[in-house]
């Protein structure tokens, strides 16, 4: 069903999507003041269910490439968010009809908003994991066959480009070179899709699911209740382990935040290990839960989700875990996204809801 | 005056072209090959002067880009050097019109004949140097105000790209990491131009030129004559030393070929240092010759152009030099091209043809 967006949404769905984020997609509050910056100029965004698209749309997913913790220090323009849309139209049919998240995840959830409301186009009520992913390619749509190109690039500069590749993992490879090389962050437009296709391939509802975590963090926090308990319920999710963060090793390489943390807490030390997002959580030699699970970084008190790029000596937190969507889980899927492929020599754990909190 | 090349022309040609490449620009017999093939199969290609095209003409140069000790492993396909002419063609106001050379060296200079015969277009006898410049924006246009841009790059796999930039310096950095990332060898096409502002920014005649410089040599040959001397004649300039090569050190880094090779003769050692393109020559605290100008290394009795990447132990070659075109010895130019930008600490050596030759 469709429903407005207005500038007052967006702090909830902001910090919602960076706790689906898994800790990726850089810092909300940033994403957040770009969007509700673009609402108050063009107004309201109309956010459409995948069901409410015509089979004929042109959709096309908007994101920010790069390092997040790059991209906290360069917040793009209305225009630098605007610019790949317009440069893949004229290898399309026709002018883009809708816009559409790739990932839930900080930035990447409320860029697209941006671009919606400056291009005064609908937003489509979807993403494309149901979570953050720090490389292109990994995105349900792949796993369905859909190109991740034309793909168009702009940076704050001016110059931009526009990419044709023979498969997805190509796409990744050219484009996050020339991200580099163009400062560690840039716009990108990819994945154009039918709302046919769209259907087909995309996580239904997930930016109302966020905006949903979101509320139910605020709606926590005025009710003197816990907000993390609220975030588990609403994600059908659990609490892994809470504790003090008392190490950060962290390295800006190939255009990736990567590197590990280690959370100290009454059952022991946590393991966390990232590359963008929070990919592993082990407790001693026991593996908490992997990639593609949602696992989940939330400031101890407030619930207020923290960033790989935030993660900081000190903090009180609270990990959490959740399921991804089950398309994630087959071998296929695996091979793209599970622990080997980031050089991680452990099977995936599958997320079992019963396990009992260690905290 | 325009000329129909024909097959029988192109070992001269690309002989020729190798010479005044400086040791750039790839293996010219391989260049010849993909060449002397694109003209067996489309047949010949009519070369225009430059007067010769129409003012609203939209030319691109066509051209390899990358690591000559790469390229030669890689020849492209004539479906790979037809793909970037029309992955521009969007960009433009119509369908290109012409073909031109963007340097004279080995391969670049059979690769748009290649282009042309296979697109059944006219090439114009022009380059945009007179030699051969290891970076994209080192050309004469580039000095004239003219962009680089909308370039765009194809790969032996399938992948494609097109670029718009806000300077040259930019569309270089973004299409050679987009070339290292791709095989470190790519065919492009770039500086679109009407054929008004071509006869402003080009350098006339080359490829005639080049075509006269490698008759020049297969004529001494026959005529049991010194080829060198022939060359040195044919391009007013000078023989630096003869020696034998007793050291060549070579390292293939971010997409060039780098190195310094070391010639000895009864003059002394002479040093050499290249980065894909020979840029320096000095006979121990004298400098003979330095880039812009032209310095050409040719095997000792036949003449034959030898490459840096084809330099070898034991070679015993002839060191010779002329002078470039006029406009690269402007202070912008050198700024561009000469001896500090590519990190050698001394003033750009202005040829003197006056010198006398050391041997």
């Amino acid at each position: 069903m469709a429903w407005t967006l207005e500038a007052d949404h967006v702090a909830d769905l902001a910090r919602g999507a960076a706790v689906l984020g898994t800790g990726g997609g850089g810092d909300p509050h940033i994403g957040a003041l770009l969007a509700t910056q673009a609402l108050a100029t063009h107004g309201p965004v109309t956010v459409v269910g995948v069901d409410e698209v015509p089979d004929d749309a042109r959709v096309v997913m908007v994101a920010m490439m790069g390092a997040p913790t790059v991209m906290v220090e360069k917040l793009p323009s209305l225009e630098e968010v605007v610019t790949p849309v317009r440069a893949v139209e004229p290898f399309l049919d026709g002018p883009v009809t809708h816009i559409a998240c790739a990932e839930v995840g900080g930035v990447n959830s409320t860029i697209p908003i941006a671009a919606a409301a400056a291009l005064g186009l609908p937003l489509v009520d979807c993403d494309a994991m149901g979570r953050a992913f720090p490389e292109l390619q990994m995105v349900l749509p792949t796993l369905s066959g859909a190109s991740a190109t034309p793909l168009a690039f702009a940076d704050d500069k001016g110059n931009s480009g526009v990419l044709t590749t023979v498969d997805n993992h190509w796409a990744e490879r050219i484009a996050r070179v020339a991200c580099v090389e163009m400062g560690c962050s840039f716009m990108i437009s990819l994945f154009p899709q039918s709302g046919a296709r769209l259907r087909e391939t995309m996580v239904a509802g997930s930016l109302s699911q966020a905006a949903a975590v979101g509320r139910s963090i605020t709606a926590a926090r005025a009710a003197k209740e816990d907000p993390v308990a609220r975030v588990v319920e609403e994600l059908r999710g659990r609490e892994l382990f809470a504790g003090k963060v008392v190490d950060v090793e962290r390295a800006t390489t190939t255009g990736f935040a990567r590197g590990r943390a280690r959370v100290e807490g009454d059952a022991g030390t946590l393991r966390l290990s990232f590359q963008n997002e929070h990919l592993l959580a082990e407790l001693g030699d026991e593996v908490l839960a992997t990639t593609p699970d949602l696992i989940m970084v939330l400031e101890h008190d407030s619930g207020e989700p923290i960033t790989t790029e935030g993660l900081r000596y000190g903090q009180r937190v609270r990990v959490i875990a959740a399921p991804s969507d089950e398309r994630w889980h087959t071998r296929e899927a695996l091979a793209m996204v599970g622990p080997r492929y980031f050089g991680y020599d452990l099977e995936p754990h599958r997320f079992d809801g019963a396990l009992e909190v260690a905290s």
